[in-house]
């Protein structure tokens, strides 16, 4: 703790539609105690900012804060620091999170606010699979798509900080329906959503199948019966990860990143999701383009967001 | 020719796969004299070459070069200066372009090499449509599409050199063959010859309608027809256009640049294209994306592409 005294601590938040995940760490970089709790999205703004002040707080005991990162689901304004629209936490869109975090833990606090999966991609970069690249494209492949586009080391955040929404890519101009209101945004084609879509479809219509009997009926279970041999489980994640393949395929050919760096639960299904993956963009990417971008997996597992949040702080 | 007489000039040459245009600048980047010839794309990598040699030496006439830049449809190898691969002029396939121009014009003399989308792009970001924005992508839309992303300044191309590919771009999974081996990329939905195609199937279909007996038949025929009244040339241009319009979403919610540059023979159509690319993109990126993208046409014409070609020569 004597580090930690003289230099005080930072903390990294990540607030996402189920979890929210928080870290104290020393001014190095290093993550020194942790905390998980969950994000109480479905309560109104004050209750889910009541679960990060109480995990923050435990953090904190009696550290000198120094700065506070905060990653969240949702498009923020970073003038302003409101969320301007959160479609994983409702109660959050309009919410203004810099001044409510300098109300409770001092209004002279640094407050850095980010996308939750740029916090991600800020995070892999400078401390995991990005290591050595130096653009990287993270996607996070979870209930939704998020993307963090990291170039030279800064966050490629766009004109209206709204860069990198790869969930938002149409791949499928006739395809299925996305939340966003458009078709064959990749997210609408792979992604926890849409796997949970398309096997409630199969059950549906095939009541008597392997997938309609599954319960709980998850991304897992789903892995877990594909794994097992279902016919109908490994068609549906095998056109998931075809489309994911076409994604990555369209960032290569676009874009041409050193690095893809993929994250999230989805990647639970292992090669279920990535061969398929690879076939696809190996035959869809252009040589040039796909012989200098390597795809890997994440190393920071779900606390790649939180050290991202506080990136900003620590000393170059 | 005081100036020019102390100061030098500078030869801009853009190699395309039917015209070749060539123009000399003066030092403050100022085009002076132009020349325009058939790029001879038919013949062998020499005869291509006598063109771009011809054209050239027109216009050095007696000033001292100071330096050559061209633009060229395909992609290169900015380290050795070979041609890689050029789709449209097979002829270069594989063509030592730089030695070539130095065994030509000095083995001294700087010569800037890049794609004729990427030539493009400097040329309206610095003296064109992109006057005033941080961040612009371009878009050649002609016989193919090919795209160039600038950035305060410098031109992203990715890792190898291959970056803002946006022709090959996948944005109808299920969609036409391409060129390149996928299907539904960009171009394989709204190019020049994704129209030819279009209109070749209808006129095969329907030998008694308007496209059938249009000749000769061409994007700018089938506008006018379209322009006229006719029901199936109109739906053509209508699903050109809202597929330009899915593409140019994807950039605002990927990229979120300042502007996005429309240029190329494709733009003749007018509105035909770009009423339904607007509907398109209005619907289909986030707002906070779209209201801080502007989409603008080109001002430089097909001089953008000589006019990029030299940037790098010039003060800054």
């Amino acid at each position: 703790m004597g580090d930690e005294e003289q230099e005080g601590v930072f903390l990294g938040i990540d607030l996402g539609g189920t979890q929210l995940k928080a870290a104290r760490f020393s001014a190095d970089g290093t993550r020194v105690a942790m905390e998980n709790a969950a994000s109480n999205a479905g309560g109104d703004a004050e209750e889910i900012f009541g679960a990060l002040y109480s995990a923050a707080s435990t953090l904190i005991g009696g550290s000198r804060l120094r700065g506070i990162g905060v990653g969240v689901a949702g498009l923020l304004d970073p003038g302003s620091g409101r969320i301007l629209n959160s479609p994983n936490i409702p109660a959050l869109s309009g919410f203004a999170l810099r001044s409510r975090v300098r109300e409770a833990f001092g209004d002279t606090i640094p407050v850095q606010m980010m996308n939750d999966a740029n916090a991600a991609a800020l995070g892999e970069y400078f401390a995991g699979a990005g290591a050595g690249s130096s653009s990287m494209f993270l996607l996070t492949l979870g209930t939704g798509i998020g993307g963090g586009f990291v170039v030279d080391g800064n966050l490629w955040t766009g004109a209206a900080g709204v860069g990198a929404e790869v969930g938002h890519m149409c791949i499928r101009a006739d395809g299925p329906l996305c939340h966003c209101g458009a078709r064959g945004c990749l997210e609408a084609c792979v992604s926890g959503w849409a796997l949970m879509r398309d096997a409630g479809q199969i059950a549906k219509r095939h009541p008597e199948s392997a997938i309609a009997e599954l319960s709980p009926r998850t991304p897992l279970t789903l892995a877990e019966l594909a794994s097992a041999g279902d016919r109908q489980a490994r068609a549906l994640w095998e056109n998931a990860g075809a489309m994911l393949g076409t994604g990555i395929a369209n960032l290569m050919n676009l874009l041409n990143p050193d690095r893809i760096v993929l994250v999230g639960g989805l990647g639970g299904a292992g090669d279920l999701l990535f061969e398929p993956a690879r076939r696809a963009w190996e035959s869809q990417a252009f040589k040039e383009a796909r012989t200098f971008t390597s795809v890997k997996p994440g190393v920071l597992g779900k606390w790649a967001g939180v050290r991202g949040a506080i990136q900003s702080f620590l000393k170059k």
